[in-house]
């Protein structure tokens, strides 16, 4: 039994805190919200997140900093991408040397082009910073379905302590050393998840999909290998897997907001509609960036963009990729002539 | 414009001739079936396999292999697996030096443990031998859906001749020389269908499946890189790209299978009640044999032998893939302590 604190009470942090609870863990939600500390305490559910999941008895709920980090072993931040270097800040006077934080949301700072890892080390020093992610949709969890994730960590042990607390029979965990590699596939997977959901709602199928999945990943694995990630990550849980989730499941807001741009909404009107942050609509700016910074070609990623901020039609986009020069799949595979 | 034979009169090649005739070129297919050779002339549709795509006029066909054969700069081969060995024999006679062939059926001999390319080879030693394949259900292509494919050839020159060939607006050919990696992905990933469909059977999530679809990928990886296949390839699009519009697709046989199977069907009552030939069912012994010859752990095949062929309940194999041992996503990646 491990003392517990996840700040942010949003879907994710929530499935995660029942996840832990029922594993038999001292569990303390956080969230800045007056109200919604209030509705989980009476109603011990997220009425409006996580809708029909009941969550255990044991669990405390908290809106003091303070109370979530004292004395646990593990910190989850679980607050969305854009919030958490403020709350970082806030936590970091109250984190100890040596407590474990591990960050679950996805995103790259749009400025400094960091992941949350980076940014959560540059504000907590103390901490041992970690992450954990993989394809994971919170209403699946909160359902009690199973699901694999990744924990990553620098040190093998800190990796492992994760991996303990939250296994168990419907929720796998593997370890990885490659926190990068993890963060750049989750982040730069929603600017592909657009171009998908833009494909559905051009009313392409199965096929059209499936490639702009694989030469998705293609060109990510390309950026974020140049970037010092592994190949290996990018193909594994938390790129391909969290990939294919995103542009194939009914609960993705990114692969719905593409879907909307397909059918003939401009960004605005597709994101006003979704009602949601979309994070690719962010990533897809960021992603670009960094292709310049290092001089990686990113053609599905270049055509997100253009379709986003220069009102090119997505119909276009798709034949401008699907015409591109005649070339080989892998440039590093050798001919016998 | 290139003489093409088109053999086998299929969904497949059906549609993969419709594809060659709008590119211009002159196309003979053949069958072996005369009643179906007599349709395709007087309807110009294949009204069983491919109902609602008319063919363009152009198309001849012809019950006598020799004329699909003689001349022709390219011969296309897209009879089931189980019929190349037998119609490659039939061939031989009139196959020239230096004519073209090109597999596109996918499958592993359960005797031989050989790949199509394999056999052709045997059978037909003066032909040059290729493939193509990727994510393409023929429904789609025959829609005129957007749809990318690779063309796999041990010569560069011949890999681009087929690329050439094919290639349009909404039909997108790469090249590459790893034929032995295009065909093992294509043929192994009908045993992860059938799991990812007994996954959808037992009424899971996308998280479930999308984690069948990264692990599945990651053993198949294994085993191909140790019979000498590239690990790009597999993670290309004949490889996961192939593997995801199976998974996903509501085309799909062996997903639909499985799926069967996951509700409690057995697997004959399942092969009963799909009507077609689910080739995931042989590939998984197949598979299974060539762990085994290699040495290559496959835990998921593994699981979905046991439930095909020992009467395993699928329920209790994916509760078993999800209390293995706890380990790292990849042994190769190194910690910094």
């Amino acid at each position: 039994m491990r003392k517990i604190g996840v700040i942010g009470a949003g879907s994710w942090g929530i499935a995660l805190s029942k996840v832990l609870a029922d594993n038999g863990h001292d569990i303390v939600v956080w969230s800045i919200v007056e109200d919604e500390i209030k509705m989980l305490k009476e109603k011990k559910e997220h009425v409006d997140k996580l809708p029909g999941v009941k969550l255990p008895d044991s669990i405390k709920y908290t809106t003091s900093i303070q109370e979530a980090i004292d004395e646990k072993e593990i910190i989850i931040l679980a607050v969305p991408s854009v919030f958490t270097r403020s709350t970082a800040k806030t936590m970091a006077p109250y984190v100890k040397k040596g407590q474990i934080v591990v960050c679950v949301a996805k995103g790259i700072e749009d400025k400094t082009l960091k992941t949350l890892a980076e940014i959560v080390t540059e504000e907590i020093p103390v901490a041992q910073v970690a992450v954990m992610c993989g394809p994971s949709h919170a209403e699946e969890v909160g359902a009690g379905l199973p699901t694999t994730l990744v924990a990553g960590a620098k040190e093998k042990v800190i990796a492992e302590t994760i991996q303990d607390t939250f296994m168990n029979e419907v929720f796998r965990v593997y370890t990885s050393p490659d926190i990068l590699g993890m963060e750049l596939g989750g982040s730069l997977k929603n600017v592909i998840a657009l171009a998908a959901g833009m494909a559905d709602g051009l009313g392409y199928g199965d096929n059209t999909k499936a490639a702009l999945i694989t030469r998705g990943i293609a060109e990510i694995s390309r950026l974020a290998s140049k970037m010092g990630a592994n190949m290996e990550t990018l193909y594994g849980l938390t790129g391909i897997g969290d990939l294919i989730v995103t542009c194939e499941s009914k609960h993705s807001r990114n692969r719905k907001a593409g879907m909307l741009i397909g059918q003939g909404y401009t960004m605005d009107e597709a994101t006003k509609e979704v009602k949601m942050v979309v994070e690719g609509i962010f990533s897809a700016k960021a992603a670009l960036a960094l292709g310049k910074k290092y001089d990686v070609e990113l053609p599905i990623i270049k055509e997100v963009n253009k379709v986003l901020f220069e009102d090119k039609k997505a119909k276009d986009a798709v034949t401008d990729l699907m015409l591109r020069d005649k070339r080989s799949e892998n440039s590093v595979l050798e001919w016998e002539k």
